[in-house]
């Protein structure tokens, strides 16, 4: 929102214009934000342009992290092309797959690799964390060799539950379980159900 | 697990097998799924095949819905692509956006529409399900919209939070918000911070 707000051209928001554009109270943006620091002065709100800078500070975006890509199939060839991750900071730097039709193959400046190359390459390129999008069955087996080849991260977009050491930090984004928890609220709020199977909306 | 269970021609698991698969307790497979019926056998365990179905049928997957995807850029393009929508049930059977680049366009068998035509065709098509995949700033007024056309459940990958009625279902995807939490972790787990801040491991 900040990002929007400085392109715009604006120079100060208030907490009321903060929590109005983000749904939550003015109140808790001024408890969180004082949490890290105080970046905003009575009666004048805050900078837009230095609070954008100082919480992408806080959340560890200013520098860019290398990152593995494993599975170079339909989810990985998204993630691959997908802006976003480049201009969050996240450099996709190596991808790596076990089919003999995919090894080999050049996506734009990378070549896809074996995933037995992973553990020199991640030392030689430097990458910190892995994206897992293979098929759910292979996941567990490729945050082991991530963690091994030394990863602080993983992004996991395979439908499956990993377990990493708790040195190794963990998110989770799956779109088939969106879809199921849609599916199922939208079932919920139009049928009888007992009230603890009722939907919650999301929060977020 | 239960559709990879399956397709290995796997006939019964028990809820041991089905928590150690799962990350869970097998203590809480059997309370969650005595929730909603019984359907495992002592000593036998659960039909693979049989709970598979029960499942799909709990969850509002016995069916197909019909998907406005509304936002033709890269994000939507990607969700287009996405197999899994078509193989969990969503089909995305109509495409809007406000781009006089994108309207006309032709995506497989379908041609990107003006939004302003997004009433009228979800009706015609029996639309109950919108994905927003539009920038930001346009998340609200196409949630808007969606609402107004009848849709009963939306899944959101616009970064920004959106507002529904109660009597809309809503799920929301943010890779960006993923990725930043990720950095925020990595950085939580190799550096001092107050143990309040200090990242928890994702739960899923």
């Amino acid at each position: 929102m900040l990002e929007e707000l400085e392109s715009e051209g604006q120079r100060t928001i208030s907490s009321q214009g903060l929590a109005h554009q983000s749904g939550v109270t003015s109140a808790q943006v001024r408890k969180d934000l004082s949490y890290f620091g105080n970046f905003g002065k009575r009666g004048l709100g805050y900078g837009v342009s230095r609070l954008r800078k100082e919480i992408r500070l806080i959340l560890g975006l200013n520098r860019r992290w290398r990152v593995a890509l494993v599975g170079a199939g339909n989810i990985g060839s998204a993630l691959y092309s997908y802006k976003e991750f480049r201009r969050q900071g996240f450099d996709i730097v190596g991808i790596f797959d076990v089919s003999a039709d995919r090894v080999g193959q050049r996506w734009r400046e990378l070549t896809i690799r074996h995933i037995d190359d992973l553990k020199d390459e991640a030392a030689r390129l430097k990458m910190e964390i892995g994206v897992i999008a293979v098929p759910a069955r292979a996941a567990q087996a490729v945050a082991d060799r991530l963690v091994a080849a030394g990863m602080r991260g993983i992004l996991n977009f395979a439908h499956r539950r990993i377990q990493v050491p708790p040195t190794v930090a963990l998110r989770t984004v799956n779109i088939s379980i969106e879809l199921e928890s849609l599916a199922f609220s939208i079932k919920g709020l139009h049928t009888k159900l007992p009230s603890e199977v009722s939907p919650r909306r999301s929060a977020s």
